[in-house]
């Protein structure tokens, strides 16, 4: 077995978890953030410093790595670790997302997807077998099988056939997995925003004996009172002694609300998305560097923080940057974004071994949100 | 005296000279190579990098900081050392370069320059007094007198009335300067490629007496054994016992000549520029990163680099993150060749010391442009 979850504790306040997961690179605390790397590089960010702020796992995307610069030459580097110089744990996905979500330049049958690059229009062709072999030359700790992610709203007729072939694709992806002892594959449920399918994908995945589970299909456009009704009656259908991983999921407040849930695992790209577009994520809410009122403030981005980015410089400097399109801008921001996230959830960790979530909860939206709650 | 020029030693072999020039902020080893951050930042690194591949001084540029932020803001954070979290000696130009360059969005009078920002076409004035104050705000260790730097080719009688301005426009920089214990004005010599003119101008500031003193108007078309021969004549007219700054001059090649004939300063947006470009400068000459034959090399960029970059990455995903566009070869590509440059002068310094930089000019040559010298 590639990997192992181990449960610690269960926060007696909300009954949300707090676990080990040992894997072939290390073991991680869970719940956790994960930053993304989607082209083998977690954007303006090194190795080095995604350690300084203590990033445990990191994720990359299948789709991008095949098409650029392709799992062959990341197989003949040594791996996506020794390509990346990152020693720590790797997730993949299987691009699937990506995939399915090229609209008119993909074809889906029940062999697999025939889709057209979206870098130089080149054809190709995805299936649950090819899949693997790309990932398992990838060779990051967890791999993730071939799913469709329904879009939001999508028919429950649709949904449903949707979700069988999911089943199906992870039955092939489960058979075609080449290295169980070094890699870890997950079953992603799907089911859309209706319980019974939901009810069924889980118990088809279940059935099938997945080192660990995700929930995919959420945070595509619903309302997020809706993500978490389905989470409500979703996680429980996973196994307890498997780690639950919800796909990406990056806000403050759905990762304290699906660590409430007991899922375990979260990715997003949005710090690194919203770090370049000069946004930020503070203890005090959201920050839009650019905004005139920063011109001469020379107080740090986040007063509570201790980063290498709120240590060091202004918001009048960062602004400065930002708006003179520095690269720069992109680093500190970004920096200061996933340490927020991975230090949110080092506190989510600690509310839960004190039996004090729901506390937590409340101070940090009283305090992140105001009175006026926001996507951010 | 904000400034001290102390001369260690001359090259018995090459004449060269090794120095140290004191500073408000420390210490700089004279042969030197000034990495540019012309924004307040040198582009894609942190102050903390810098000071990892042993930068002892960099150069940022008053006309930009004059349009963004605006000097007076600088000025509020505390001066520009404050501003951008550097606390080793600055140099910063006089924006002279930039206004003179901008074409038919200048008109220049004996008072001064009027000119249309780059950025939003904003009117704005600078005069030698202008610049002092601005300079003054910014607080740099080093800041250049406001000159006009000669387009090549240029008529010897335009060269002789704009050199004659450049004198006088020293005289009032020298004049209105209100920050002599902690900020050196150096004046800056003009004159083209004509001898004659080189001693006007050389002559005329030198019996302003300032504390160090430039060659301008150099690296501006020009072939290089003109910019040598120049060297030859002008270097040996300014005084021994002040620091000689090159400016604009930043290829291996001509570091090494310039140190060859007593120039003790030089700066270059090169090495991040092409850096950026995907073209690094190594022992063995320039990689440009996205040739295919980089795709399976997992050499690092340069073999015998010590740098961040050749330590941890190889060839083939420094051309991946090249390819993909990515912040991290911005970074990586840049940290090296400012490694390079700043390391190639600690050579320099070191060869002057044992007295065989001719040596080392013929070794690193050979090895460096083999017999198809370029201009990199
Ligand atoms: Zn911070
Ligand atoms: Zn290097």
């Amino acid at each position: 077995m590639a990997i192992k979850y181990e449960l610690i504790k269960t926060c007696k306040q909300s009954g949300a978890r707090l676990g080990r997961l040992h894997t072939p690179h290390g073991i991680i605390e869970t719940p956790i953030f994960m930053p993304v790397g989607t082209q083998a590089t977690v954007k303006a960010m090194t190795p080095e410093e995604l350690k300084e702020m203590e990033a445990q796992i990191i994720l990359s995307n299948t789709y991008h790595l095949y098409l650029r610069p392709g799992h062959e030459l990341v197989q003949k580097a040594g791996g996506l670790h020794s390509f990346m110089n990152w020693d720590r744990p790797i997730l993949t996905d299987s691009g699937g997302f990506q995939v399915f979500s090229l609209g008119d330049l993909r074809k889906i049958t029940e062999e697999g997807v025939t889709f057209q690059s979206h870098l130089d229009g080149s054809r190709h062709f995805l299936s649950p077998e090819r899949v693997m072999a790309i990932e398992n030359a990838l060779g990051a700790d967890i791999i993730m099988a071939f799913d469709e992610c329904a879009p939001y709203p999508s028919e429950h007729d649709y949904v449903k056939r949707s979700l069988e072939r999911t089943t199906r694709w992870a039955e092939r992806c489960k058979n075609a997995h080449q290295n169980t002892e070094k890699q870890a594959l997950f079953g992603i449920v799907q089911g859309g925003m209706y319980e019974d399918l939901r009810r069924q994908s889980a118990a088809e995945l279940v059935a099938l004996d997945f080192p660990g589970y995700a929930i995919g299909g959420l945070s595509v456009g619903e309302p997020k009172p809706m993500m978490y009704e389905v989470l409500d009656y979703t996680v429980p259908l996973l196994p307890a002694d498997k780690p639950r991983y919800l796909m990406g999921v990056g806000s403050p407040d759905a990762l304290i609300e699906g660590a409430l849930r007991g899922i375990d695992m979260f990715d997003c790209v949005l710090p690194t998305r919203t770090a370049r577009n000069g946004t930020a994520m503070t203890s005090k809410g959201k920050v839009v560097i650019k905004h005139a009122k920063y011109t001469e403030d020379f107080s740090p981005l986040d007063p509570e923080c201790d980063c290498y980015t709120c240590r060091n410089y202004t918001k009048a400097y960062l602004r400065h940057l930002y708006k003179a399109n520095e690269i720069l801008s992109s680093r500190l921001m970004s920096y200061h974004n996933l340490h927020f996230l991975i230090n949110l959830m080092k506190q989510v960790r600690k509310a839960i071994t004190e039996d004090r979530l729901l506390d937590f909860r409340a101070s940090f939206f009283e305090k992140y949100y105001g009175e006026t709650p926001t996507d951010l």
